[in-house]
């Protein structure tokens, strides 16, 4: 089978064999955004073409392929959601050239009646799942929209999403912030310094403007802010999605440098971080392909 | 005597008599910004030139003109301070055509350590003192940088600044929530909407991806987004800044309409609202020239 991570700015796709193990793997630009109207078949036959040439007939895809923007809209599917449910709820799309089907997003309601969604994550949750086991537990995945997901059975049964990444880019960019935000090298102890301010009171909206303040009066260099703001954001992230739920030990799943960035803030906060490796698309796939008897 | 408040982007001046009365007034461009260096003497002298030719011999000048980007920086003077206080921290500035002097900013540091500035706002806040008298009080002063001030005794005690404006202009022009912040009338049941969600747990950082989530699940229209995260903005600092201090009533100063959406989301939180005209530049400056000893 074929296993493809659709995104709105890459295409990854995988040869699997049917026990799971990746036999080639193909990773490029060409992301959803990237295709004309009516364009996806050809672009899919462009990337895969000769795997299917060559006698794999099922195609399964996940990411923003199946949002409003990709091939066809795949309805968020409602937690709690596991590898079987997800199987359940693929969506079949005609293609001449094989049997594909489309990974739905999930969505959760939180006790306020608030909604989440997420799309492309869940195919990575349902492989850390299967390695995790039954036992409850907290996953961090940072990045432009931070996911938050609590496993419980082996099932996505809620979570939550922050803007954190997509935040910080807009405020070191486009307010006052932006004078002295400079690029350069991280500065750890700065991270330090915006994670503990994210502890104490007065929101993040003052917090915010402090950055400022802080360096009118001196005691924080140009060179720092950029830092400081990090560790301010992912503070609050942090504290509302960690902390306030009194979580003691959560399992991060992210790239490198940002995943080092948020195992600092949640260990200043006094949670355990078990990192994983984040390259989880193609087992999650693997373990949907199961469910649906494909392999 | 003569009042300005010269600013960033605009010039307000007053022509005072010695009790207070405004006697003329400018308001014009022509703000610090515009004003190459080594200018700033021709450019108030192009502003209020007739009213130095006709006998006025003395200038007050407060707002960004003391800034780093100013004529001369005015050191910040720290909390708590009041008209006599203020009126003995006024920097002379050196000038051909009259006695000149600047206002200073103020600073004010919490009780972690962590400063925080203003420049301009003092002198309305000396003004607003005089009315409201010796009693504690909460000042709200919403914009793009809002203050809340805390006075007592006639004087500043200590203050907050929250980016919230700035942070607002940002996110609606800069992330995600850019597609569905379209322009557009407000939107009252939107904008209260906003507010309650700031009153629920899960952060700020979450609360806006809900902007997002809301609309695709269809719980949010396209033209109502806007004012739903204007709610969730002012909302989180209305919380921040008075319901975390059980303040019982604000002083509102702002401008009409911002001023209507702060008294919405504060009294949605239990907090009484007195609002009061914002005009009071010139009445802090003559207050503060009072204390000089000018009139």
């Amino acid at each position: 089978m074929i296993g493809v991570d659709w995104g709105t700015s890459s295409l990854r796709a995988y040869r699997l064999a049917a026990d799971g193990t990746v036999l080639e793997r193909l990773d490029r630009p060409g992301g959803i955004l990237t295709v004309p109207p009516g364009g996806f078949p050809d672009a899919l036959r462009d990337a895969i073409g000769p795997w299917l040439a060559d006698g794999e007939g099922r195609v399964l895809l996940c990411g923003m392929v199946g949002s409003r923007q990709g091939w066809v809209e795949a309805p968020y599917l409602q937690c709690p959601a596991g590898p079987e449910e997800i199987a359940a709820a693929t969506i079949p799309i005609p293609c001449d050239d094989a049997e594909v089907r489309l990974v739905p997003g999930l969505t959760t309601t939180d006790r306020d009646g608030v909604p989440d969604v997420m799309r492309g994550e869940e195919t990575k949750l349902v492989a850390l799942a299967m390695r995790l086991g039954k036992a409850p537990a907290l996953i961090c995945m940072p990045g432009t929209h931070s996911k938050w997901a609590r496993l419980e059975e082996g099932r996505v049964a809620r979570f939550t999403t922050h803007m954190t990444g997509e935040v910080f880019a807009a405020l070191s960019q486009h307010t006052i912030l932006a004078r002295t935000s400079t690029d350069g090298p991280d500065r750890p102890e700065a991270f330090a310094r915006g994670v503990a301010r994210a502890r104490q009171g007065g929101g993040l909206l003052h917090h915010l403007f402090g950055v400022r303040a802080l360096h009118l009066m001196g005691a924080l260099e140009q060179a720092e802010t950029r830092s400081f703001l990090s560790g301010l954001l992912i503070g609050h992230e942090v504290i509302a999605a960690a902390t306030e739920t009194r979580v003691k030990q959560v399992e991060l799943l992210g790239a490198a440098g940002l995943a080092a960035l948020y195992a600092q803030a949640l260990e200043s906060c006094g949670v355990t971080v078990r990192s994983h490796d984040p390259d989880l698309v193609a087992g999650g796939l693997h373990h949907i392909a199961r469910s649906l008897r494909w392999v």
